[in-house]
């Protein structure tokens, strides 16, 4: 488990290998609906010499191991920004000032406590690297005023640290990509049960720092609900939390630093909630005759505890994409909407669970559409950043954005985000949308959208992006659900927490991390 | 719903009417195991004279009418501390010093504001008093260098503010008390579920403020997982969170607000989930060979996603207590450990429910015990407080302590606490246990000691109860699972959320209450 992963170069998602171009018939309809304007191949720029001291880079080095401290240009490069289309959009426009000027690699918790006193000391901003798969800015510190900016690449801090199989609990080093983690606990019997789009790359620390959710949040959980422990790194000492599932013992100060974005602190341990690897799993397709209906569907499913393991509905111009053939869209195809149900377990939980799932569907209306469209969507679902870069290789502005709220105020919401990037997107375009978790008292909204590029295709998103997100604090919605907030959701962040919360965020933030090192710019307004 | 509700003299528990002396045969057990030592009625002395100034006392009449500012020694003396044991035997020794110097009564967050306002500019310490049954010494603001304590009374706050069918959420004020709350909500046809030990008397507010958790969590939650949305005024102003059932908006600032004891700011509106009304309710007993079997059987339920909405198990002393009738101890009576679980809902859910548990607890050695023991623990299940008035009147010291700890360490930590509790008690002494909190990774310990009291009941205690502080904090487990930190258990805070913990606390006090007059003293070491 110690071998370097694979690296996402600035421009695109995943592993090269794994990139394809468009198959024939989808490049046939993206030619028919966007138009062809393929985009030429990107070259890397030089990048600024880095501003760090030599003999700052030096300490470091002493520190870590010289191995450990890069700064050459292609290491830096692999460093820069995470996987917002609008970082792609830079990267592709050949713009790489966000590089930091060292990427420095601890292995342990006392060497990323060193590097943070020393950062401190020479006033270099630190951005913790997990899987660099940010959708929102999060990898964007701002320099202002600070001498440089390190990378601090978790890379080297893969390890399970414990298991615990009475209290079905693990203690996993933050570095662990998704696939590393469930390999190491698959060897253990046990699984975590998280799954994000990213789960390919992103870490662990990652998931913890920015309260990520999974496709199979239904059944496992939000990550920041499988979180018992933290241990964090801050500039002001080593903080471990977790004494108990559950406490009085005062505020939950683990809930201060999940969803911290490195500004508080580097999580160097996470401890969290396992559970048995599935024997048996299995994927189904819904058919409801609209959107509405497939909700309302969904919540009574949760208000009755009646969750299955994955949970996700479609909207209609979603699940007309992901019913079709390709090609045959425009034609009499599919209609109404798609719901993906899956259940993974023992044989016998899954199939008491999908009985009664599928009873309590059916009687709501409900009808079943066998198991090849949730095959479909369970082998194709990390797929779908790989096919923005072949659509923005195509002249195809394609990005997702999320929100959530409670069940009472989906449809306002729904209509008011989806007016808001139909009318500032251009024509033409396709907005497309899916819950994909659901709660009690309410669900998220994933929307993703694809329009023709403009000349200025990141002003184009930025306009449509800010009328969503506008849409959103109109609709009393949280400006994220699942995605964090970095740079890009910041400007919305007061009106959701107000001045006070902010105020509060500014005072732990002013505590922990007084030099104001950690991922500066990013979350806190 | 606005008449005023019974009133609770510091030095017992409860509604006088309801009070009785023990029953015969109780009192010949008592006699028995602890000897009798009857203790003179309280007499009431008259209180110290408030020591705020005339002139604002005039302001807050201003402000809240001069109905709603009271200073009669009356009055102060019915919000003088909390029900621990110590505060009654305080109380019981005339020591009501920890009096209030007056008792306003705000009905809005804007009155409450207002005078959060007024007090600091005046600095008096505000405690926000809702049930008054803090069990943790929540309810003693210390003095120190401010002008004199305002108990600040939310029993004009008991309005149903919203209720939301369809995401199925309630926002409820904080003054309303347990039984309150739950008619408001029975009208609507809904519950919140939540029944802790104080249910008659503590307040929404208090819920929230200390983290409680109710008889019913494992079928409903704690009080902190049921909070979807908080308004809370602190002295820098209004803030209102809850803007999705999750979110990824950075921190969840409500697990900041949860928890904070009155410290942060006064919490002035709480939204809720809330379920159906149960149509069907049932509960019943389980008989295990030990407690150790018992807690590993309700480990298996927790992990298999399988729990009743109330499950509790005592241990074998505990047990004794339970399964015999009075007078039957020492004889043959009980072996073994007495579990009670309960069903609630409707008939089909609790038909399903109580089929699926039965099956799997009866695989793993528990036998069942009918209806009887749950019907009796269901009757009798908020009486315990009465019953210590009764013992503390015969010279009895009766306190209880709780934790919580991950399942692996349920042994150690059990052993640890029973051990030092044994052990400092003196005897006669009795300690008794049970769980009645699970989760998937673990579990609560709920302690409950009776003792003859000695020459000085209070050090006596005081010496025990640090001693099973020592023992939790040596098991590595939480100070307190559900009673809150209080000035009882700040102390051991450090040990839990250590040094830098601390001083994130202190920070957020001093950004919100930059004159410390929130409940000073309380909770923040």
């Amino acid at each position: 488990m110690t071998s370097q992963p694979t690296e996402m170069h600035p421009s695109r998602w995943g592993d090269p290998a794994r990139a394809t171009a468009l198959p024939a018939e989808a490049r046939g309809l993206v030619e028919m609906v966007f138009g062809a304007d393929d985009r030429p191949a990107v070259t890397d720029p030089p990048l600024a010499p880095p501003t760090i001291d030599t003999a700052v880079l030096t300490r470091l080095a002493d520190l870590l191991g010289a191995e450990n401290v890069r700064t050459d240009d292609d290491t830096r490069r692999l460093r820069t920004r995470g996987k917002s289309t609008p970082d792609l959009l830079r990267a592709r426009a050949g713009d790489l000032t966000d590089a930091p000027d060292a990427v420095v690699r601890p292995a342990s918790h006392e060497e990323v406590a060193a590097v943070l006193d020393l950062a401190a000391e020479h006033r270099l901003a630190v951005v913790p690297f997990g899987g660099g798969t940010s959708v929102t800015g999060g990898l964007v510190a701002r320099r202002d005023g600070l001498a440089g900016v390190l990378s601090l690449d978790l890379v080297r801090m893969k390890r399970l640290i414990a298991v615990d199989h009475v209290s079905m609990t693990a203690t996993l080093e933050p570095g662990l990509r998704g696939p590393e983690a469930e390999a190491l606990l698959a060897a253990e019997g046990l699984t975590l049960g998280h799954y994000p789009q990213s789960f390919e790359f992103a870490s662990i620390g990652g998931f913890a720092a920015t309260r990520s959710s999974g496709q199979s949040s239904a059944g496992f959980g939000r990550f920041d609900a499988l979180v018992v422990g933290l241990s964090v790194a801050t500039p002001r000492g080593r903080v471990d939390l977790g004494s108990a599932p559950a406490n009085a013992a005062g505020p939950d100060l683990r809930q201060l630093f999940l969803g911290s974005e490195g500004t508080l602190g580097v999580i160097t341990a996470v401890t969290v909630r396992v559970r048995p690897l599935a024997e048996t799993k299995v994927y189904e397709g819904w058919r409801w005759p609209s959107f509405v209906d497939g909700a309302a569907a969904m919540r009574t499913l949760a208000q009755a505890g009646l969750l299955p393991t994955v949970l996700r509905l479609s909207d209609e111009a979603e699940s007309a994409l992901n019913l079709a053939d390709p090609g045959a869209i425009g034609g009499e195809a599919a209609t109404g909407c798609l719901m993906i149900t899956g259940y993974e377990g023992s044989p016998a939980a899954v199939e008491a669970k999908r009985a009664a799932v599928t009873a309590l569907l059916t009687s709501l209306g409900g009808s079943p559409a066998g198991e090849q469209p949730g095959e479909k969507w369970v082998h194709g679902r990390f797929d779908a950043p790989y096919l923005r870069d072949s659509m923005l290789d195509a002249g195809v502005l394609v990005e997702t954005l999320e929100t959530a709220t409670f069940w009472s105020n989906v449809d306002a919401l729904y209509s008011g985000v989806k007016t808001a990037l139909e009318s500032t997107l251009g024509q033409p375009s396709l907005v497309l949308c899916h819950i994909s978790h659901v709660y009690e008292t309410g669900c998220s909204l994933y929307f993703t959208v694809a329009a023709k590029e403009t000349d200025d295709p990141l002003a184009q998103w930025q306009v449509a992006k800010a009328a969503a997100c506008d849409a959103i604090v109109d609709a009393g919605a949280t400006i994220t659900h699942h995605h964090a907030v970095g740079t890009d959701h910041k400007p919305w962040l007061a009106a959701e927490i107000g001045p006070v919360g902010v105020s509060v965020l500014r005072a732990v933030k002013a505590d922990l991390d007084p030099a104001g090192i950690l991922n500066p710019g990013v979350l806190i307004p």
